[in-house]
This record gives C-alpha cells, sequence and structure tokens, in this order.
C-alpha cells in the first residue's frame, strides 16, 4: 500500500524466480504447474532450464516389495549428515484409469517432514505412454534448479519404466531383497542391465548371500567403463548404507572424470527432443483424425473385414504423412 | 514329379492357407511372422483378418507371483474336457535391452504338450511401446482363424500392460491372492478397474476371504452393464474352477447379447487404427530428423542451454507438422 501511495513500481517475483531462491512453497506450485502442464509451464521451463545441471540425479528401482522407499530414507539421512539438499521423487505406475498411485498413498518418511532441506514428492505417471518421462525429467530440473544437491527418483522397475528411469538419472540403484519368487528373479535380468550399483536390501533374511553370488556371475562393466557394484544392505538397521552412499558417489566421480557424463547427456537430450516433437506431431494427427471422413469409411471397412487394420493404416497414413519439403 | 510331368500346373498352398487349415507348423511360423513383422506380415494379415471374430479372447492378469500361468493351465484342462480348441499367448513385459522374459523361459504345461488341440506361445513385448498392443493382437487374430475356440492371452499387470490387455481380451479375469504385500495390493487399483472376473487364487492360504471380503466391497456393475465377480479358486486343488469357468461363459453370452460386444470392438479398432497410423508418421518422423541441420543445431543450443527442451521441440514441430491440407 505504502509503495502504492508513493507510486513506486513494484513487480512481485515470478514462480521461477521463488524457486530459484528456494522458497519451498512456489516449488510445490511449480512442480505442479510442470506435472499439469498448466498454462505457465513453458515459461517456467524457459527460466529455469538454465539453472540445471548442477545436482546429482540418483535413480533408484527394483521390484515391488523390496524396500525401495525405506532405502531411499536411510539414504536421505546419510546425506543429510554430510549436510546436502535432498529432494527424493517417488513416481508411481498408476492406473491409467484412476490414476490410483502404488507408493504415492502411504505417509513416507515422517522423519524428514520437518526438515526444511528435504524435499519429498509423489507422483503419478498416469499411464500416458511417455508421460513419465517428460514430466519426471521436468520435476527433476525443477528440483536441480531450486538448489537440491541429490535428488532420488524412484520407481518400480518393470518394462517400459526401466529404459525411462534410464533416461532420467545419472546413477541407478537396482534395489533387491533375498526371496524373491521365481518371476521376480527372472525379471531382473532387465535390471541388471540398466543398474550402476545394486543393493541386496534386507540382507538380515536368509539368502542374501545367495543373491549376491548370483549376481556376482552377471555383473560386468558397462559400456561407459564403470564396474557395476552389489552390496549388502539392510534399511532396517542401517547395515552397508556407509558402503552404498560411497558406492553412489564413486559413481557421481566417475561420470565427470570419464566425460561419459556430457556424452550421456548429448544423447539423452536427443532423445528427449526426438520424443518431444514426435508427441507434438502426434497430438495434432489425433485431433484431425477423427475429423477426417475417410478415417471413418475405413473404420467401417474394418468393421465389415473389408480390409485389414494394417492395410487400412498404410492407406491412410500416405495422407498424414509429413509435408515433402521434409523428406 | 509325376504332376511335372504332365505339365500340371501345381501351386503350394500359402502359409495363411495352411493356417486356416489348422496346420500347426505353419501356425508357428505365422505368428513369428507377425511378431517380427517379416516381409510376409501384410500379405498374411489380409489374407487372415477375414476369417476372425470367431474365437472367445480372455486375458488374464495381475501381479507377479499370483500363480496365473497354472490357473491358466487349469482352464486349458477345463475347456479341453468340453472339448473347445485352446490357445495361450503368454505375453512378457521383458526387458527393452536384453528382451529377456520373465514368463517366457519357465517349461510350461507339459501335460498339454502333446495335444494337437492346444497351442502354447510365448512373446516377449521388448518394450516398444506399443508394441505389446499391435504384435499381440495379430498373433491372436492369427490364433483366431486358424480356429481356436478359446485364446489366453496372460500378461503381468502394471502399469500400462493393464490398458493393453483391454484392448486386445474380450473377458479379463484379473487374478490375486492372499498375504500380498502392501503395495501389491495397493496396485489392485488399477486392476479393480479393467477386471471382469477375479480370480482368488492359493484360496487355501490364510487371508483368502478377507482378499474377497476387501473386494467385495470395490466391485461394482461396469460401463457396459456387467457386475464384476469375484471367484476363491486353487490352481493346486482345482477348487473353484468349474465357478471360474461358469463367469467366463456367462461374460461371454453377456458380452452378445448386450451388443456391447460389436460396440466395444468398434471402439478398440477406431483405437488402433489411430495408433497404427500414428507410428508410420512417428518412423518416418524419427527416420527424417537426425538427417535435419536444424536439428542439430538445436541440440547444441540445448547442450548450451540457450533454449530449453520444451521450446526447442516447439520451434522444430512448426516444421514437420503434417500437411497443410489436411489441417
Amino acid at each position: 500500500m505504502i509503495n502504492l501511495c508513493f507510486g513506486m513500481q513494484f513487480q512481485l517475483p515470478t514462480v521461477s524466480e521463488r524457486v530459484l531462491r528456494g522458497e519451498r512453497n512456489s516449488l510445490s506450485k511449480a512442480i505442479t504447474i510442470v506435472e499439469n502442464e498448466e498454462p505457465d509451464y513453458s515459461s517456467l521451463m524457459k527460466e529455469i532450464y538454465m539453472h540445471t545441471g548442477r545436482a546429482h540425479i540418483i535413480g533408484v528401482t527394483g521390484p515391488l516389495g523390496t524396500g525401495k522407499s525405506s532405502l531411499v530414507d536411510q539414504l536421505v539421512k546419510s546425506y543429510r549428515l554430510k549436510e546436502k539438499k535432498v529432494a527424493v521423487l517417488a513416481v508411481d505406475p498408476s492406473s491409467p484409469v484412476s490414476g490410483g498411485a502404488i507408493l504415492g498413498d502411504r505417509v513416507r518418511m515422517l522423519d524428514h517432514s520437518l526438515d526444511p532441506n528435504v524435499y519429498i514428492r509423489s507422483m503419478a505417471s498416469r499411464g500416458d505412454e511417455g508421460g513419465l518421462s517428460r514430466a519426471s525429467k521436468d520435476v527433476v530440473r525443477t528440483l536441480d534448479a531450486a538448489g537440491f544437491d541429490i535428488v532420488f527418483v524412484e520407481t518400480v522397475g518393470i518394462g517400459q519404466t526401466e529404459v525411462e528411469i534410464v533416461d532420467v538419472a545419472d546413477t541407478i540403484i537396482v534395489v533387491l531383497m533375498p526371496e524373491l519368487g521365481d518371476e521376480i528373479q527372472a525379471a531382473k535380468a532387465g535390471l541388471v542391465e540398466i543398474g550402476d550399483i545394486f543393493a541386496v536390501n534386507k540382507c538380515d533374511l536368509p539368502g542374501a548371500d545367495k543373491v549376491l553370488y548370483n549376481l556376482g556371475s552377471v555383473l560386468s562393466a558397462k559400456e561407459s567403463g564403470w564396474q557395476q557394484r552389489a552390496i549388502k544392505v539392510s534399511a532396517r538397521s542401517s547395515e552397508g548404507m556407509n558402503e552404498l552412499v560411497t558406492a553412489i558417489e564413486d559413481h557421481g566421480e566417475f561420470l565427470k572424470k570419464s566425460g561419459s557424463s556430457s556424452a550421456e547427456s548429448s544423447m539423452k537430450l536427443q532423445k528427449e527432443l526426438t520424443k518431444r516433437i514426435s508427441d507434438l506431431v502426434i497430438s495434432e494427427l489425433t485431433a484431425v483424425l477423427p475429423r477426417d471422413p475417410e478415417f471413418a469409411t475405413m473404420l467401417n471397412r474394418l468393421l465389415k473385414k473389408d480390409i485389414d487394420p494394417d492395410a487400412a493404416a498404410h492407406q491412410l497414413a500416405q495422407k498424414y504423412i509429413l509435408r515433402k519439403e521434409n523428406r
């Protein structure tokens, strides 16, 4: 009011300015904007992007029930003792229909709820293909720009999410445990390839050494030259936590020294840009198709089994293929 | 040889002709052609598609470890007693990197291996988005055309696969069990919406009645009018199998009588056609993009943080947007 009386210009700071200052409420608001692609999304990313690239992004994945959340909880404690600012993003492969979340509805990590240097957020992937990927990348960027040193991204590792966490994180921790069933043990195959570090959690259960031994025979040096490591841990007793943190830090150092960090960034950005352009083209296509009378005609022919789906798609795609000058 | 001596024209039957006759070796070959989109794929689908629409397609899904395979095994037995020809397609959400399968590497259903009226096939989804959907639809069509009365499609239910099985199957069985962990119980949320019938397997374990009771409170009538059912079963002791088969048959009858079968077919085909056209457009786009110098320029700007990914994609998409006459 006083300002106005003196006729002074007074501009409120934008959400992104507040995020960059580390204001917590604005951070939550910004993440919601990013998650839902609200109208301010584009301007927010524009202002935030140049401030990214400082945080160490740590992906934590593995089968259901291996204790990922408890382990992340312990890791948060370890990094807080090192006075690092820590954020956790729990991404749920939730139902595409209801949006119901697997991890999100639990009351998490109450220990940290009063610590201003810990920020925890759940996010549903909503089942839209690539949605996990787009939104989680941008949320991680927002946390990075907000000044968090460490950002954990926690997902259930199965199928597509395995690929996506590789696109988001610098370091991947795969969490396993003894006594997993047949199917789940076999599911490790996909996880073994993406992991930088394997945490065999609940190591007080019988069979932990066997899991470690079996892992030992399949671990190898990744393309980057990084030698995969397996570590026995117990999120309950904190056993092995120091070793795990050391392994994470070693991998962070390795990325910097080997230069594979920047090579990977470039590859990831190329992939992301391609995906984003594809999404824009497809979103236009799906808006246009239902209004096309030829589409309706083709659908009728399909129902009468007068043409098969493959042939129908090829015929219609001719019309919708990209502009000639780009080919 | 004799035919040739007399100068007669002799044409070998095509793969699709052999499939339609129910020849087993040709069926396996045809499925491989479909799965890998080999050169003959388009002509095969063209010849087969008009012979589809007769089989009852039953999707079986649920969390890892609930005993889906054993239950399907029992269902195969039940339908064989009714003298139905039965096929099983096990679709694995395998690693996109290795193609390593969760379900596929087990020796399955040895009981049926000599029965010419049972056909069992495993298929890896290979992690390509929509790949499960496209290939499994076409493989199911191939089995349908080959004369199988019942086709089971078995997948692990988590995230995206939940949607995809709905697109493939007429009737969805969700397999649950007592004593699932916290996370897995919550994951049911997505499964509850898609299930027509819920089989609470391993019902000899403690807690089966509790699962049934909890299910009872969330089951409801689906949009089609079908009232969801929950049934206690034991694949081991065959308890509840007759009830389960009756429920499946009731649902099949319901689909026919209510006409929701043909309404759903139309919706599914519309979705499939849109997806196939999108895939064709995207496959052209991803071939063209890396050769575009503007793409390389944009990538450099991204690496220098001179532009953000969202803005970069919008700028480039302008160029690649569909032909004007279609807008």
